[in-house]
């Protein structure tokens, strides 16, 4: 394997019907791209390694390829984003044969079509340990994207579906990007994040880049399996955590878990005491 | 060092006037930006990793952080493109300290900021190999963007600056992206790319993407100490190859090499015989 045949390996399996906006997509220096009017762009970048992220005993080709897509476009669903392009730079151990890449960017781009999302370039190089790098670009109607800035006092905190399930399956499960709940927020939901590092931590975030505190009710969405530890400090669930004007009645999907309040910013309150800063931590 | 507290840092490090373009950098799910009417994106990711790249012995935080901007920087002069964004996303041992990524960024921003570009984003990470991987964004004016599939037989073929300089050098040089001359080209290259993997591999790709052959002339502007082996295959030069009608004449930077002719796609010839396809290969 040298880069030349696994470059034009990649090509391969990444062509696919055109999409509207490429104009030129692996096998250049850079990949081309044509915005449209009246759309912001939002680009996210996210790494994934091994004996960090995931381990090989635990993960197939499979799971990391999917994992590292769906990572990138959780970070464009909690913009309220369309995603629309994705790269993907790998660092590659020698163990990684041609099968494996090939079962790791067939599993990438499964996940990437159901979200209308092509894979437009990247990178390859050596490595001693596995890494992905996924980028991904979107877009949100110009002003439209969705920040971890903009709650105010009295506004309902809300988190898709159930928590705590990654932690509870021990991470093996491969997480489903919330694209479609991100985008119906537009216009609706006053902050969002995507909840990669658990409850606790992410609240945490939002309520410290919105200037305020933030009071859970005590009761959670909890996945089959996860107890409370899991829930607030598991991390890698990939659902939508948001904050919504008192008014405004989400769909199913939604599960109110406390209010955003006046206070120290990014205080989260569970049960009248502060929950300590504490999630999954890459750097740890 | 946790996460939260590096970010804090970063973006402390990446704060700068405000530029065109840009809504929202660092400390959200995405950055966002915005595009101007008439333009085309342009996007690239490179992979910098300790131990293929460049060694802890050899290279200091300073020169990482550079060199990683640099290179995302010259795929964007390849294209004829104005580079505006960048993304780091950094993969940290337990060795790099908050002192070592502090002067890696440091680095990055000065060669960013000399080329107008701005720091939005990136990832964090732990590894135990560093590895940066940097995403670059750039626009050209709609269509204009400089392809490598471009040449046309009778091209003449030219090279920017003198090669061979990183390998003479021991690949231990800070190159300066050629943005400027790239954006010269505009109009005015049938086909151009950066060279990263030396002449001679380089040139093949060129010539495989215009389904040409290339002969060249066996006369090369070679920097100091450079024999012709680290100007054929040595790699890590960073200046252009870019090809033009034979009645268009650049300016006193570029050097003429060869000529695009009718033959096999991606042969090159060198004194009657055909180059052999090598060069500095991250897959070795």
């Amino acid at each position: 394997m040298n880069e030349l045949s696994l470059i034009r390996s990649i090509r391969k399996w990444c062509a696919s019907a055109a999409a509207g906006g490429l104009v030129a997509g692996i096998g250049d220096d850079c990949a081309i791209l044509r915005t449209r009017a009246g759309e912001d762009l939002l680009v996210t970048t996210d790494l994934l390694i091994e004996g960090i992220h995931f381990t090989r005993a635990q993960s197939s080709a499979a799971d990391v390829g999917w994992k590292a897509v769906a990572r990138g476009l959780s970070d464009i669903a909690a913009m309220g984003g369309d995603p629309r392009f994705a790269l993907i730079s790998l660092a590659l151990p020698r163990w990684a044969d041609m099968a494996y890449v090939r079962a790791l960017y067939r599993s990438a781009g499964t996940l990437a079509r159901r979200h209308g999302v092509r894979i437009v370039g990247g990178d390859v190089s050596r490595a001693t340990k596995l890494a992905a790098d996924i980028v991904v670009l979107g877009a949100v109607p110009r002003g439209k994207a969705l920040r971890r800035s903009g709650a105010r006092p009295g506004d309902v905190i809300w988190v898709s579906g159930a928590l705590g399930r990654a932690a509870a399956r021990g991470y093996k499960d491969r997480p489903a990007p919330r694209i479609e709940l991100g985008r119906n927020l537009r216009g609706r939901a006053t902050a969002c994040m995507d909840l990669s590092d658990g409850l606790a931590l992410d609240l945490h975030r939002l309520a410290l880049e919105s200037g305020l505190s933030a009071e859970l009710d005590g009761a959670f969405p909890s996945a089959a399996g996860a107890g409370l530890e899991h829930v607030l400090f598991g991390g890698e669930d990939y659902e939508l955590l948001c904050t919504m004007p008192p008014r405004v009645r989400p769909s199913s999907e939604w599960t109110r878990v406390g209010v955003m309040t006046k206070g120290r910013a990014g205080r989260v309150m569970l049960c009248g005491k502060p929950l300590p800063v504490k999630g999954w931590d890459p750097l740890r």
